[in-house]
């Protein structure tokens, strides 16, 4: 006989039960729905590529790519994120595309990070981009559209936070004309896009341990104290750039949102959010949920007009977005907004092995009524038959005996309430319905 | 500037665009609506396993599992089917599971397959299992489920063919009794299994090349000549074995899946299908398109008892199948069987920058009421929008310019018959739903 091989999970993976894969396939379904309302459309690349299509775009974390021969010899990568796949499809199929090319794709990809601090190795991302639309009306569409999916999962209280490169490169302008040199003006952005986590106190003490000069951590201070939303606007305006194409850009960004329905308690622009300088362009925006702030961001995207640019010769500008479910999931299953999916309706008992063939009649002509429903396979104790419902979360119990049998009925019984009473045969899929 | 990385796909693997994943995902979404119809619940493994986990199962084709050492020195390998996994998630988390354990899962499976025979790498695999079920009851609920999942696609003129180890085993033992030896009885039965490709002529020439005795070769076209269906049962019975439970077995195997409404002009008894001798138990079954015998089984499956044996030393009896959906995508676009899914709705024309206000109310009203919409992102020609609109199989243009929006009104043009129409924007939702 074969050595039995311990049944084990690797680090960082999952494994998704039935109640759990139900929930959060319902998620997907939701996020979908809103997607194609804003017409996107689904795309669906490979988990593998050639390693070198993934190489060069992600700076340090690329060491986090999954990568091997394969049995070719070939140089492979299992996709770390589902932006640079889409790069890749763009830039190969340029010439059939009808742009604007606006697409969604839901799909798992893998990071070999590290699982002590809760990240997971292999996780769902559901992402919208729009290809080859201007700035801000697309920009604007793929926020709204970020937004109404994590309100269609059912998360009402979040905050939409975003900002714009342009601001980042006035503020960024400033620290040049005080005299800050550019590298001390990026420690500082760095340190400032971390306040949100670490707060001022610990960007300051970030600054002063990198030598960055007194002169810049004073500015650096100034733009700590903005605070955020119209305020953040107004100060910028008023004593740092009165006439501001950067922000009236971001004006006329979130009024667009907020005429596509967006609650403006949900919107607030943070001059010191930046989500990766060296790769977006335009705008930059995430969601956080502030019930849960340390779940992070369970969105983020941005304008990036450089996505096909390591592919091909002729640029292309992009927005795009992306949530990160497996973070969303956990976020709701902690505040319980998680509901149990009971995707099946019916259990027809079964009482008596002689009766199998009206059972199966029964639990068939159910099926074909379009009700999700089983038969229990064999007539063991009705105890044992009751829990396996219970454990399936299924609704009703559908009893037949010999006695209701002969009066072509059934006993409907709600395995919540206990409540049960009799119901002809021809009536049942009505019923359940 | 960076060098320029050629866009390309790794061979055996796809990119699916827009129209064809539309496409796909739809036969996903009624698959599982089937598979849930009938008290399968959803399940979700990891695309990668220890690679331990995986080794000693599949025979030769072990040699086609994509496997690497991850960061960490450990030896990883990405899913070569559903099967495996559930093995190890149901001996993992036993103590847990409520017996009978049904889930369906529906994933991409990945294997080193020769891609010049027209084998993908990735491919998605959308297989029920019911574990811990017993026979004819769960096989042919397992059956069932599947014949009309494959119904609900669309596919109207399928053939179930299948066949049950115990009637294997019947004639295995005429074999013997015939003087053959084991080894060469093996060989029968896997030249046998091959008749459905190659034909009689073909099985017979591989038993002579491998020197089966003569006497062995009379038996085995004796076997092909039992025919199929009620015709070889009855060959079976009279001329065989008279009493045999095997075929008593099969025959309330077949009633049951009939009961449940697989008509019968589709199911074919086969005495000469194995699908893997060392694998199944008992019944096992695969669906072929008559009109399309050259994409082979789009679906396969049986039970097998040994479901957790390399992970427990308990047993479980189980009984699961597998549709092989690329390849029943492939057949139905073959067939002109998949039409494409118009996933928006409605596109709102963009004629004037002044107008941009309301187009985005335009648009905003419809997706609140539900209609999958969008609105051009610039006042480009109408002919670049139109064309646009036809690339993504829009219907309807919504189209309004100064004297309509004086109005409170737009026209509605179909973009199929070209018919246009002034409608109220009080009525649009209404008119496109």
């Amino acid at each position: 006989m074969a050595e039995i091989i311990e049944p084990r999970l690797l680090k960082g993976f999952r494994d998704y039960g039935p109640q759990e894969q139900a929930a959060r396939q319902a998620m997907f379904a939701k996020i979908q729905g809103v997607f194609e309302r804003f017409g996107f459309l689904p795309m669906s690349t490979p988990a593998l590529e050639y390693k070198e299509i993934l190489m060069g775009k992600y700076g340090e974390d690329e060491k986090l790519i999954y990568s091997f021969k394969d049995n070719g010899g070939r140089d492979v990568a299992m996709r770390y994120d589902l932006t640079v796949p889409l790069a890749r499809y763009v830039a190969q199929n340029r010439g059939q595309l009808t742009l604007p090319f606006k697409r969604y794709q839901i799909a798992p990809v893998w990071r070999a990070d590290n699982p002590q601090k809760g990240r997971l190795r292999e996780f769902y991302q559901c992402d919208i981009d729009a290809v080859g639309g201007p700035s801000p009306v697309s920009d604007a569409e793929v926020i709204v559209c970020m937004c109404k999916a994590v309100e269609a999962v059912g998360i009402t209280n979040y905050q939409l936070r975003l900002n714009d490169r342009s601001i980042f490169d006035l503020l960024s302008s400033l620290f040049l004309a005080a005299g800050a040199s550019v590298d001390e003006g990026k420690e500082v952005m760095r340190a400032l896009d971390k306040v949100g986590k670490i707060g001022k106190m610990g960007a300051v003490k970030i600054l002063e341990e990198k030598n960055v000069s007194e002169g810049a951590i004073k500015q650096a201070q100034m733009l700590m104290d903005l605070g955020e939303g119209e305020q953040a606007l107004a100060n910028i305006e008023q004593n740092l750039s009165k006439d501001s194409w950067a922000v009236a850009n971001l004006r006329t960004l979130l009024a667009l949102v907020k005429a596509q329905g967006v609650a403006e308690k949900n919107i607030v622009f943070d001059p010191l959010i930046m989500r990766g300088l060296d790769y977006y362009t335009g705008v930059v925006f995430e969601i956080i949920l502030p019930d849960k702030p340390e779940f992070g961001s369970i969105m983020g995207g941005g304008r990036y007009d450089n996505l096909v640019d390591q592919f091909s010769d002729q640029s292309l500008p992009a927005v795009g977005g992306s949530i990160g479910i497996d973070r969303l999931y956990d976020a709701m299953v902690d505040q319980g907004l998680v509901e149990a999916e009971g995707l099946v309706k019916a259990l027809v008992v079964n009482l008596d092995e002689q009766l199998m063939e009206d059972y199966v009649k029964l639990v068939t002509g159910l099926r074909a009524a379009g009700i999700n429903s089983e038969m229990y396979y064999q007539p063991v104790k009705l105890d044992k038959q009751f829990k396996y419902a219970e454990s399936k979360g299924i609704e009703y119990a559908v009893i037949m005996g010999p006695d209701e049998k002969a009066k072509g009925a059934a006993q409907l019984k709600n395995l919540k309430t206990r409540e049960q009473a009799e119901v002809p045969l021809s009536e049942l899929a009505g019923k359940l319905k």
